[in-house]
């Protein structure tokens, strides 16, 4: 059987989700805590590989299990064995990474190739005067005050289908073409959020992204130049790559359950998603 | 002259407030900072006086400077004295204490005694589905869902003048006397934030009120106990005080300028504070 996990994890001592030997990633962490708690080796696939640094408040991750070795790591829990594998899970976890949700999966569910959307957000603070020690951990504090109103006429430049090879960290063989479904910044107070939604993104493009309207919001670039640059379709020298830890892995987006597999076929068919 | 800052601070690494030989403390981190950017001592005096562990984005703390020193200290800067002394501690300090503001203090003005109010607010996560480890280390997780209306009608029997003993850590020769002005619980989620005001608190009774409420959420007290305890006027056992981590004093109030110095003379005459 394939069971559904939804974790929420702060970034910040992990080196990203993919694992490594001898470092610690949210991969890493939480196969061993599997291995640990089912008695047996677990591998699972995650929808949105973050970066060393990022956060994460909805990702989503499968893997597969037996059925009877759920049930025997269950013991005598009165509870069902999926949320007593939820509660296992977060008693073996550090506190900075922490398990939401367990379900078993539909028929066809994958979590990475299933998947379409991803949301981000990217959290800025540029006010001094109401800026948030709780938060510093992920909201990047930005010294100079933001234009949201001109950011956000740079970003509807580049919503939809096209070749974001200029916010993209390239890697050979794999397109840079993706579909950017959201992208607009809000206000409230010192404390500016980004919406970041596409069908996938490439190597840090939300951070290239919002590094191009911070660039916009505080006046270096006219809010056209965003448009000239992703016309460009090569990486852009003047296009920072803000850091992580302003960013957060909010959603994860699956059609329903009877489209899971032909989207998984149609996304694996059209492009390695990196 | 007399200076106002207002502070934000993270208590996770501080051994509260109070200015302690060889701890780290807001107050001793404060005023090292202030003698390396005067290039002499200062003593600062504060609103309330947090614990180790409570957070702020409210504090507000008073100093006295020669004007001939503030105007030496900001140097060559193009800022106003005041903007320049708040940058540069800023530039001193570590990430998790922050200077908000620096003003020159209205006539009369103290930063404890003038004080007519302390809001603190308490955080608590009852729902491990939505638990955010961004947040963990200021609020506290519930591993219970809580009644918020249960609660709610408990405060209202603890709002106003009273005797709180049963909630504080009595003090040799203070009184225990204080004017609750405000206590009230809203749900957002699985985030419930207690909103706690008065004219001042004794110590651990924030902590202390809370920890009754939660009782009364999760069923084990009727909201009645919570009246009956305060009527005991002495600390009661059954009173759980909570962890400091969920604790963040939100704001000060202070009157008009001109009942500053009168409200100063009231408070002192009439209690010590603790």
């Amino acid at each position: 059987m394939r069971l559904r996990l939804d974790l929420a994890y702060d970034g910040t001592a992990f080196h990203g989700w993919a694992a490594q030997p001898s470092l610690r990633t949210v991969q890493g962490e939480l196969e061993g805590a599997l291995a640990t708690v089912l008695r047996t080796p677990a591998a699972v696939t995650c929808a949105g590989r973050t970066d060393t640094g990022v956060h994460a408040r909805g990702q989503v991750v499968h893997f597969d299990v037996e059925h009877a070795t759920l049930v025997e790591a269950a013991g005598r829990s009165a509870l069902p064995p999926v949320d007593a594998l939820a509660r296992s899970l977060n008693g073996v976890l550090d506190d900075d990474l922490h398990v939401r949700r367990v379900v078993e999966a539909p028929k066809g569910f994958d979590a990475r190739f299933s998947a379409v959307w991803r949301r981000y957000a990217y959290r800025v603070s540029d006010d001094p005067g109401t800026a948030d020690p709780l938060t510093r951990h992920h909201v990047l504090g930005w010294p100079r005050p933001l234009d949201v109103a001109a950011m956000n006429a740079a970003a509807a430049l580049l919503v939809g289908e096209h070749d974001f090879a200029a916010f993209c960290k390239k890697r050979e063989g794999a397109t840079t073409i993706r579909t950017l479904l959201d992208l607009t910044w809000e206000r409230d107070g010192g404390l500016l959020t980004a919406t970041v939604r596409a069908d996938a993104f490439c190597h840090n493009m939300v951070r290239s992204l919002v590094g191009c309207l911070v660039a916009v919001g505080e006046g270096r670039f006219e809010p056209t130049l965003a448009g000239e640059i992703l016309l460009g379709a090569a990486r852009d020298p003047r296009v920072t790559v803000l850091p992580a830890h302003g960013l957060t892995l909010e959603e994860v987006g699956y059609p329903a359950d009877d489209e899971l597999a032909a989207r998984a076929q149609e996304a694996k068919a059209v492009r390695s998603l990196g």
